[in-house]
């Protein structure tokens, strides 16, 4: 499995294994943490992006796998991606320079994913 | 003086004074920092709604009033606004409540600012 | 008025106004935060106790001033509070002192209300 | 080795090393970490469960898996567990669901330890 | 009283406050945390300075106004301070700004105390 | 490869990437980010202590072992270094501590590079 394999292998079993649990807080906040990013005055790829760099200053490697995950169906262009990364960094600081490289990584495996790992 | 006239004339006031010490890297940070916003791939409405919502899940109430007067000279409607402040709350958490109180309190007077103080 | 009536009649009126500008997600996630702090496997005053340290070692001033009024009722001693505070402390270092100063001091403020102010 | 055994055995062999370092306030502090979770007004498993969503909100994996091994052994039960993650996630967001994810693994190989590795 | 008297007299007071309390971890906290910064293999200035840049960049206004105060005794020029604020917002982003604004004007403050308020 | 050169090789590799973008506002980020450590009325050590611990009290595993690598290289001793992470502790709380023990790691493998991995 490539990085992108794993990633989305890995959180659906855990979010399965949560659900499980039927804590009752829980299962709502995943859902309205899904509706929060439908279309509406602003539409779903903005609303994405604007999950994308809170997620990147916040530094949380796997929210920010998420949304790139998410805006890269919806037609995220690369240079769109680098202009949301260089607000997250004068915004959240170097700080966030590894999480950078790490999300540089993982959008370059979802543009051209890798044949065999 | 009103909260966005106050806001305005100290953060004015005070970025005048750090200039004036002529450290070059703040000075250049700064500069910086305006560029970040200028159009490009992303349109610039769509930046500052960016840099409101990374403002708001670290929880810069200044911050927050920046972009929201940005944003506010940009067309941005209220609907669009809480949108942005919804995301910020799922993902930045209940914290941010006390912050999007403030925020909407100052986007109001944005709106609708008092005749006198 | 003072600090807790102060503290109460700002958080009151914003969350109305809030509220008024019928953005679902935020509704529901209010809603939610309500939902989160009721009595199950833990009681109410434990799962207050939680909502207090998460906020003081996220140093949300509000959110802290918030679950002393309610850990207050729901007869918390002097005691307890400062042992709360002094794992928040340990957990969450020396930056939260400053907070736990202004929580101190609204906790004395219910537990002895000034006459005027 | 499984997951909890890993953790164990790094903590301790690290901590280990810390100490040998000499440094007085670093060892102090160690010591008081340890002081601070000491059944007083609050008893012991209370005050873990304080240092359990302290951590998670703070989104330290490694402090969740500390606090996890301590509830554990004093008798918190699943149900527990989730109503202190159902609270971390409402008050720091959705950047806690990666967090809760790798902390019910960890729980689960606690109540579970895999056999082989 | 100006803004350093203001700030030195209601930390003291909430001090004394907290230690009346007499819970063991927090006075071992606070003692711990004095000890910190004595002179070592690093001395004392270099110490408040680092103690200084990890308020700037954790957003800590009454810590970054505590450490002003001690490195303006200890001799730090001003430009000193403006290096370590620009390193501050290097490392921790534009959310810094604000932070600086005040804590510049608080150190023009200790250089030059306003003769009545 | 230890974690050394790996740390150092993948920072390499994902840096050039990022360049190649060619994203201007992220290029002169970096570009600042490297002149803010230059030496000026603090010494170079200085400044990249300050990184340092600017680095651990925001728990940014990667940023701490760049500059443990900047500040070796600059002849700081291991004293030195553990009193930057006592304070680093202190003022940033226990959550620090597994950044702590990972620090340690980097640092003596620094100090005393494996043969063999």
């Amino acid at each position: 499995m490539n990085k992108v394999e794993e990633f989305n292998a890995y959180r659906e079993k855990m979010n399965e294994r949560i659900k499980s649990a039927d804590n009752k807080v829980l299962k709502r906040f995943f859902s309205l943490d899904n509706q929060a990013y439908q279309s509406g005055a602003l539409d779903e790829k903005t609303k994405e992006l604007l999950g994308l760099i809170a997620s990147m200053v916040l530094r949380c490697d796997d929210c920010i796998s998420y949304h790139l995950g998410t805006v890269h169906k919806l037609g995220a262009t690369t240079e769109e991606i680098f202009e949301v990364f260089s607000i997250a960094n004068l915004v959240g600081g170097s700080i966030c320079i590894p999480h950078t490289r790490r999300a540089v990584e993982f959008w370059d495996e979802l543009n051209d994913p890798p044949t065999a790992d």
